[in-house]
């Protein structure tokens, strides 16, 4: 459940050290039932069975194990990430309205490299520019969108993205309950200010960083994406592949940095 | 963004206080592109253009603000949680691609309540009943399942979700970068050990209570969902109407309880 990358940490305003990192994996899993796709979702590898038994339940499709004949991976998925459902005959289930996510499938098969590339046929990565921060204000970042987090003092319960100039001055900081929310509406803001693209700027989000963040990140042309806790393996495979700098566990004083470290640096 | 309920406050093992607490708002958004609804998605209301707008430009649907004549609420929608992106008429979407989660629409418009009423054509609430767990208990949940996270440990990224029984006893764990996706792998190991309904046991998951994960526990009639950070407004009054003991803020010697607080007690 864990990957290993290479990474480069910073302490007290110095890069002290290269060393292989645990990062939480991720990867699709397509899920179908009798070998009808319905849903693909994000999730780290292991327990598929459960995962997908648990969704049907969830979903209302399934209520016992007397609903399903078998849950196994499809052989023809090499990578394991598509499982099937094989439902008791007497079991009715409505496939229409079970249908979601499956946008997502790729005729190459379903695993983080096809997700990425899927992502690059949309936008391109992002070209190596002169696009710098330095470190002191980066690690600022953090304090200066939680003072602006009004709802989450009050509620504890709100996740929040914002959006900084190389400064250190905060353009825009949203929040909601959900982070992928959070991030859509910083880029909305953007958009419809007629900001983009966003070539200068950097995009803090307050939790992980996941592929759907990474993805956003490079749709409003974001060179720079900190997160204030871990990134999953998939999002620095993303990262990596699309010229984006990603930091991780950034809080005054230190941070790790998993790709293109080039735009972080001393003044 | 924000909602006032009255909870109860548990401190050193006595409820200590019931006061309005603020909590972090939730209702679902159903998003039309030229008034089709391509996604409903659980938001904290606010900025819901911008969300809309990001969104699409996540999609890869629109690029620019010239992609876009409007974007405004369907005034036909009355609680504001429906909003039209209207294109223009040169920009081309493949609305068929884009369209997901449209299967929690419903035809009594798009809100929470509408949403838990939805749910609980599929699932009834559960009854009242006898089941108890003692406070000191309750309290030594939240350790017990970050002793078990052995990921977490090695990457700080994933969230989790423990099954407990009411000695305090953990039947199963499971980590996933996805919140809903640790739930599911709980349930789903359930279901397929022959397990359900799980009306004896409490669920304990690593972050905040949404809809989406009171939805799930009441698929397992699970009458005990605890929580190590805030719920949402929206899954407060999911448990209110589903006869859910829902506990918030869980940590050795303090919580909040939300609803359905007879489960709760000294012993």
């Amino acid at each position: 459940m864990a990957a290993k990358h290479h990474i480069l940490r910073w302490e007290r305003g110095q890069p002290t050290r290269e060393f292989p990192d645990d990062l939480a994996d991720e990867e699709p899993l397509e899920i179908r039932v009798n070998n009808h796709a319905v849903s693909v979702t994000m999730r780290t590898p292991g327990h598929d069975e459960e995962l997908a038994a648990g969704f049907l339940l969830s979903e209302g499709m399934i209520r016992s194990t007397l609903d399903v004949l078998h849950i196994a991976p499809c052989v023809a998925a090499r990578d394991g990430n598509v499982i099937n459902v094989q439902l008791s005959p007497e079991t009715k289930v409505d496939l229409q309205k079970l249908t979601r996510h499956v946008f997502m499938s790729s005729s190459c098969g379903v695993c983080g490299k096809a997700s990425i590339d899927s992502v690059h046929q949309q936008f391109d990565p992002i070209e190596p520019d002169d696009f710098r921060i330095d470190v002191e204000t980066l690690q600022s970042l953090p304090d200066a969108l939680r003072k602006s987090q009004a709802t989450f003092d009050k509620t504890g319960g709100l996740h929040a993205a914002g959006l900084f100039d190389a400064s250190g001055k905060l353009l825009v900081a949203r929040e909601d309950v959900g982070r992928h929310n959070a991030v859509d509406k910083v880029l909305g803001w953007a958009l419809r200010g007629g900001l983009l693209p966003l070539g200068r700027q950097v995009l803090l989000v307050s939790g992980r960083a996941s592929f759907e963040i990474m993805q956003k990140a490079l749709a409003g042309r974001i060179p720079v994406l900190a997160a204030v806790s871990a990134p999953s393996r998939l999002a620095v495979d993303f990262a990596r592949e699309s010229g984006q700098t990603l930091v991780g566990f950034l809080r005054p004083g230190r941070m790790n940095v998993y790709s293109n470290g080039h735009r972080v640096g001393g003044l």
